[in-house]
């Protein structure tokens, strides 16, 4: 395995460039593909700032690129954007592919514990230690100034990983999260996989729980939420509620903007965007 | 077959709404699906003007919608948006699905003369006399302030049917249109099927052959087109000099931008988009 990208495709897009790469993965232990859109400021030489997004349920590393309509804001602003892929892919595993909320789409940002899943589910592990490094010293993207942000498996993974790494991320945003994944259906089967069925270890990739323990504000600046009330997912599956509460009672700053008529899809994601990518811009510009 | 539109589906954007919707086509024969964006201004209970958007090979009345990211400037122009699928679909007619630029998603927009195609292939009966009635109809949708746009085969579709059907739409624009079907092996292929092989009737599906019979300007106001100079299909499909070189005969005004390093996708549509959309709102306005 090496840190060599392979190129997959590139698009001109708002000045910039959209791309689309492919390397061996050491941590995963299997090819990896992820996109980046640069802004015309990274390719005129600059370093820019980065935001990584992760994506959701049965997503891809395409999904955002093409969905969300982000670009045009990221030229703007001189924000470059990372979006790996949800999963492993091709691993083989048994039944890797049966269900549409566990496995293949669906690797939750974390690195398993379980067999069959902990040889290759190693999300957090190929985030934080392979694509962020191999990122900041093959692309012209400034590794000290990322900013993290996600959508509903991509929101728990954005809000979890903020806070479990400390530092390595200045802003945080996320569209529609899974705030509380040891307390909805997703999480809880989703945990009991890849995790076990032991909940002692559940507690430290639970966003509200993380949060929790929290002595200080980890975001000053604060988080952004957006959430849609007509998602039909609010209710069983996202609890921001707990979130929220969690961010009252360690004085974190939290913006919760609650979107009546929105539902869970990139049409939602579209039209928030912007405020986003500004969001991020603020804090990782000051 | 009624006019019914089924609703398939509704999702908030931008304080408007995008829709999807299914109906029986009276002219298809079959039921057929498209999309509509109405901007905040049409669900306040206004009739507001539209564009119909047409789409290239392979595509489907989903792909604008989710791809070019125009409804922002929609809403804020108070633009609806309607896009139809790219061909019938479920005919069941032999060999409809073998090649991606023939038949199921090739359409052409033009009405098909030949067996077996000319039972269901009426895409331009389709969109004039049943599509934008109902739109006109059933929707918020100002039938007698339309523009047409489109990308590749839909830009063919948009050159093509704004000229056979003068006074139709007030404006006009095209996204790397196929502007010479007559000329290239796109078209030749596509006309000699649902045409037959007489080249005599090919002329009146030309927008370059159609634009030189004009004895005036059909557009004073102008038409927009934004081509690409790394697409791969510029050299030997799209021909936009021959068009541009028809529209100087006539006098018909032509902005025609030459991209560098733009490719024939939507990364590089959702890049100029809202130029387009200015352009028809201008018009439509004046």
């Amino acid at each position: 395995m090496s840190d060599t990208l392979e190129l997959l495709s590139s698009h001109a897009c708002f000045g910039g460039e959209q791309r689309f790469y492919r390397h061996a993965s050491r941590e995963i232990g299997l090819p990896m593909q992820f996109s980046v859109y640069l802004p015309p400021q990274a390719l005129a030489g600059g370093k820019c700032p980065a935001l990584l997004y992760l994506a959701g349920l049965t997503c891809t590393e395409e999904t955002f690129m093409v969905k969300a309509g982000a670009q045009q804001q990221a030229a703007e602003l001189g924000l470059a954007l990372i979006a790996p892929d949800t999963s492993p892919r091709g691993a083989g595993l048994p039944g890797e592919a049966d269900a549409w909320d566990f496995g293949v789409g669906a690797g939750f940002y974390l690195d398993a514990t379980q067999a069959p899943w902990a040889a290759h589910w190693r999300m957090e592990s190929y985030l934080l230690d392979e694509l962020l490094p191999l990122a900041g010293s093959a692309l012209p993207i400034d590794g000290a100034r990322l900013g993290i942000f996600g959508h509903s498996m991509g929101g728990h993974g954005a809000l979890t990983l903020a806070l479990r790494h400390p530092g390595r991320f200045k802003s945080l945003s996320a569209f529609a999260p899974i705030c509380a994944p040891t307390r909805c259906p997703w999480g809880v089967k989703a945990f009991t996989g890849y995790l076990g069925p032991d909940r002692a270890g559940w507690g430290a990739h639970d966003a509200t729980g993380l949060m929790e323990q929290q002595s200080t504000a980890p975001y000053p600046a604060g988080i952004l939420i957006d959430q849609g009330l007509a998602d039909k997912f609010l209710a069983e599956q996202l609890h921001p509620e707990l979130f929220n509460a969690a961010c009252a009672l360690v004085g974190q700053p939290l913006t919760l903007r609650r979107h009546e008529g929105y539902d869970h899809g990139y049409y939602f994601i579209q039209t928030f965007v912007q405020d986003h990518l500004r969001h991020h811009a603020q804090q990782l510009a000051g």
